[in-house]
């Protein structure tokens, strides 16, 4: 027993000695949570409140399990312009027709195959989810990911020219970090379908499968070829958008997020941020406004709906040429 | 900097001193992780299967991120003679028809109201769905929270003559503190309703509300009062037993568990473990039977397809009164 004794003892003097220098460095070079952001209003209400609901003697403070965030996906972590899964869509469109090419002449696919992002564009996200149904439905989840993955390794953005995969906002992904590093789960919540998101959240947003909530397929238990399986039906579950949002949420989490984040383009996440806003605890509202033509695009919303409720209810507007440095990570 | 330096010398020596000892300690008193479970089939199947999927030298280990467990919830992780979800709605009843006498002569709330076993028992899993409708439905989510804290704060077991929440198979709950600390992530996936069994999750399975997939009813975000809700429909968004379990965990996991838990009673399971069972990774799946009558229940299903489909797929079957040394936490 007395070696243990003695390895112990020196065990912990090496500890303390490590612990005061770290504690040192630490003191010397107090780092910046989100360094892509520029100094200004919501940057300074983003960590004021992480503080305020962190802190232990804050009259706001609130324990680990109540600290939720909620993020939108489409033009709130990535860009929307066009949407991703659209050009999903259209790249399988494309496999499609060279097996059937009857459906070059029908629509939708013709119009859709023609390639015009305008075309894609017109459509909105629900239309776009009945596209989804058309190429991404009949077929098993497994089949599905495999064709989903695929479109992942080799798809680049038409006009940014970069692999979609390295399109998270570098601010954004800071964020995360930030919210993680102070112990809140931080949730995904995408107008986009749950399968397809689930794929690249833990890459590009460390964020798990699991905390993914998105527009789903109804599925089918089925034996197929001995073999049971789940079937993606042509049948849209649920569209993850507007007053859909709280309520998948609520089945996914069971609590409201305290913390939530959304963009400017369509009122689609207005409902997920008054739903935040709406309990008892200190709460923080996020919506992105995409006003940066140069860096990324910058569009509007045709009613402003999303920019009133903002002002309404006191939720930061975030102008990302404003309030970011940076958009995408390999920007200096 | 030499101040560092040797810091961390003396600091790695007294570690390896101590990782030596500690390994040998190890060795000498390789605890039970399972001390509740008898010698058996069932327990070596369990602990070599989690040997087999966490030792990184073996051919079918997997990363953490594929060590997903699922299990049922009445009747697998706590009883389900009566269903405790059944009682509560019983008790809601008792507090309805004091302000709406009323209803004490209309069915099904009269027959209900006698309090007899027999008929909740008589009732399938779906027709106390209904009734927790009725009482339980038309309110926001916040008041329904408050109801069923009260419900587990006070509720006895009618002849078990304990508090519902002390109610956990203690074999159960060392499966699930065994799985944790080998990196699997442990669901709860009932038939009963998901903010129902939300409520005791943590507090009883070390489970977190949100790695809980149940039966759910649909809901509404609504501004009531100059406050925006969740209203709870009077009708049912997804009731989670057979087919709809295998769904429901693609919907909230999207992945196949390699390990799922159920029991023999109505069938409800199968779905699960065939679901479990069917990826390409190596699996196990395991079906409580209620043999027990003298600590627990005793009762079997009609159609015996249950402990068929064990029997035919290899999985296996946990006998509670042969593998278990007891039920409860206080039981010797």
């Amino acid at each position: 027993m007395k070696r243990i004794y003695s390895a112990i003892a020196v065990f912990v003097i090496g500890l303390i000695l490590i612990l005061n220098h770290s504690q040192s460095l630490a003191q010397n070079s107090v780092s910046d949570p989100l360094p892509s952001w520029n100094s200004g209003t919501p940057k300074t209400a983003i960590i004021e409140f992480v503080n305020r609901t962190t802190t232990s003697e804050s009259a706001d403070y609130l324990p680990p399990k109540d600290r939720i965030a909620t993020f939108d996906n489409d033009g709130t972590l990535w860009p929307e312009k066009p949407l991703i899964q659209g050009m999903f869509i259209l790249e399988s469109l494309k496999v499609l027709v060279k097996k059937n090419p009857d459906l070059r002449e029908k629509q939708p696919f013709k119009a859709a195959l023609e390639g015009d992002l305008a075309y894609i564009k017109q459509l909105g996200e629900e239309a776009v989810m009945e596209l989804l149904a058309a190429v991404h439905a009949n077929q098993t989840q497994e089949t599905f990911t495999v064709t989903a993955r695929q479109f992942f390794e080799t798809g680049i953005h038409p006009t940014l020219n970069l692999p979609y995969t390295q399109l998270a906002y570098q601010p954004m992904r800071e964020l995360i970090t930030y919210l993680q590093k102070n112990d809140f789960q931080t949730w995904i919540c995408s107008g986009g379908g749950i399968d397809f998101v689930r794929l690249i959240s833990e890459p590009m947003y460390e964020i798990s499968p699991q905390q993914v909530i998105g527009s789903s397929l109804k599925k089918q238990f089925i034996e197929k070829e001995g073999q049971f399986v789940l079937w993606r039906a042509d049948k849209l579950n649920s569209f993850n958008d507007k007053a859909e949002k709280p309520i998948n949420i609520d089945l996914h989490i069971g609590q409201r997020p305290i913390l939530a984040a959304g963009n400017v383009r369509n009122g689609g996440d207005i409902a997920m941020l008054n739903y935040s806003q709406g309990g008892n605890q200190k709460s923080l509202q996020l919506l992105i406004n995409h006003d940066d033509a140069e860096r990324e695009f910058a569009y509007a919303e045709a009613n402003n709906a999303s920019l009133k409720a903002a002002q309404k209810n006191d939720w930061q507007v975030i102008s990302m040429k404003k309030d970011w440095k940076r958009i995408f990570a390999d920007q200096q």
